[in-house]
């Protein structure tokens, strides 16, 4: 049987992995002489083994290459967030909701994209278009992408359609959204077995702009001052990680999930770019009040500076 | 009120005005603060004229940029093929049939983008999942569209999809499909008023490909012997318009609708390539039997070459 792979962006976040879950076992409900295979292209965070932990949810294997292969790209379409091999695969769906951009296919394909807060959103309406109640843990998985996405809702690119989902999924996973949704939320600001170029790495994301290459590095956290008594050591790490992948600009953007007010440590030749976009730097910090979206709140404004 | 303009691509085809019509009619159902209005950015040609009058549709206005508009792009996102003003237009929604390359938007948007034969038959599901019934105008759009992009069901590109769809709004529009359909893609044939540089022009995209920046036009014909026989005077206009777009490559693609098969007559400075990908020209002729999509059996071999 024929296998395809499913699968969300480098360093992947809860969408990424939970929705490639919940999209694999809807595709494999849906087509009998196939076989969709959820698979990751880099570690799992501390969240998200909160959530396939809760919900009993095996880990999904790691693919370092694609060539060669039919795939489903979850969660993301530009080229520097995609897997390797990706010119020689054969793409045959795309569900996202981001901007579309470095993203060239041979031929045509099936695309579904939504300008909501997260993919699983998507992903759920899929399941009642074709009038199939996903499982308890599929549904888990699914309200898991959505909470890990929208912040619990609070994040600016939440949509009506992402809250609507997630109330539907919850009554069918058995979970209290708000007290399930800090609990997981809060695991991932747990970076204790992390190092410090691990947790830049855990959720990192590379935009080609027209003024640059900026590397956006995104945390969750409950205390933002712990993560800042380390500035000096963190911007030793960035500053290898801006020659190794040749950026123009870094901001390491630290979001207070419960005050949902973000703090950015900023560096690189282009920091200008930063500055114009959001504030003058202090000391390589840049406050963000308000601020908890990378895609709504921080790339647009990085775009148009 | 807002307005969105909803418009398919340059040198537009049936699929690309009826599919703009039909979508701009069902987004006007379904949203109340806004009005979408179906527009074109060239001429209609003769088949797309006979679909309107038959069905008594007003022809669209036409729109020469789409700067500072919100836009809906129906049946192309290349930006080659998209209107003037692309990059200071808000792209809001994609519908497409059409593989994605060198389509970049700002912003996440909506996309609406299947394998099948023509994209009115992704806006008839769209219909069908909203539970609206087309109009016999609407109908008659989009199954004109479909008959148009599958060549009446004969084009490799044509799925059960395209099928399902037609004969669906063939029942709302009260037509006999292949009557209606012969008739419609005769009078596409029609080129007595045109000069030759206008029907080069009439259904002609460029390609970026690796090897270079391609022309391919296509006619529907009853009788090649015709176009073939001014192969000269063609070749002149094909030398100009390759020295205007600055082209590597032209095929002018003569497709008969009744035999199923095609003729080219090619020129540029890589027809090396286009040799390559089919055979050997003849007095820049190449025959293509059983080729009758551009789409699936003469942009991938191309591309591959």
């Amino acid at each position: 049987m024929e296998e395809i792979l499913v699968y969300g962006h480098r360093n992947p976040d809860s969408d990424a992995i939970c929705t490639s879950i919940a999209y694999a076992n809807l595709r494999n409900i849906l087509k009998n002489n196939e076989r969709a295979v959820a698979v990751r292209i880099g570690e799992l965070n501390e969240e998200t083994k909160y959530a396939l932990e809760y919900f009993g949810v095996d880990n999904i294997p790691y693919v370092d290459n694609v060539a060669g292969k039919k795939i489903i790209m979850i969660d993301h379409n530009e080229r520097t967030q995609t897997a390797n091999g990706f010119e020689e695969a054969k793409v045959l769906e795309l569900i996202d909701h981001h901007r579309i951009a470095n993203f060239v296919t041979a031929e045509p394909l099936k695309a579904r994209v939504e300008p909501y807060g997260c993919t699983s959103t998507i992903v759920c309406e899929m399941y009642m278009e074709k009038n199939i109640v996903p499982s308890k843990k599929m549904a888990g998985m699914m309200l898991s992408a959505i909470i890990s996405d929208t912040l619990l809702f609070k994040s600016p690119t939440c949509t009506q359609n992402d809250i609507k989902a997630c109330e539907y999924l919850a009554s069918i996973a058995e979970v209290d959204l708000n007290k399930y949704g800090m609990d997981m939320l809060k695991a991932g600001t747990n970076l204790s077995k992390k190092t410090l170029k691990e947790i830049l790495n855990m959720d990192m994301k590379i935009f080609e702009l027209a003024k640059g290459r900026f590397g956006i590095a995104q945390i969750n956290t409950v205390n933002e001052k712990e993560p800042l008594e380390k500035k000096e050591e963190y911007l030793k790490e960035i500053s290898a990680m801006i020659e190794e992948l040749k950026l123009d600009g870094f901001m390491f953007v630290i979001t207070n999930i419960l005050t949902n007010n973000s703090v950015a440590i900023v560096s690189g030749e282009k920091v200008d770019v930063i500055e114009k976009a959001f504030s003058k730097s202090n000391d390589s910090i840049i406050e963000l009040p308000g601020v908890v979206s990378r895609k709504k709140q921080i790339v647009p404004p990085l775009t148009n500076a």
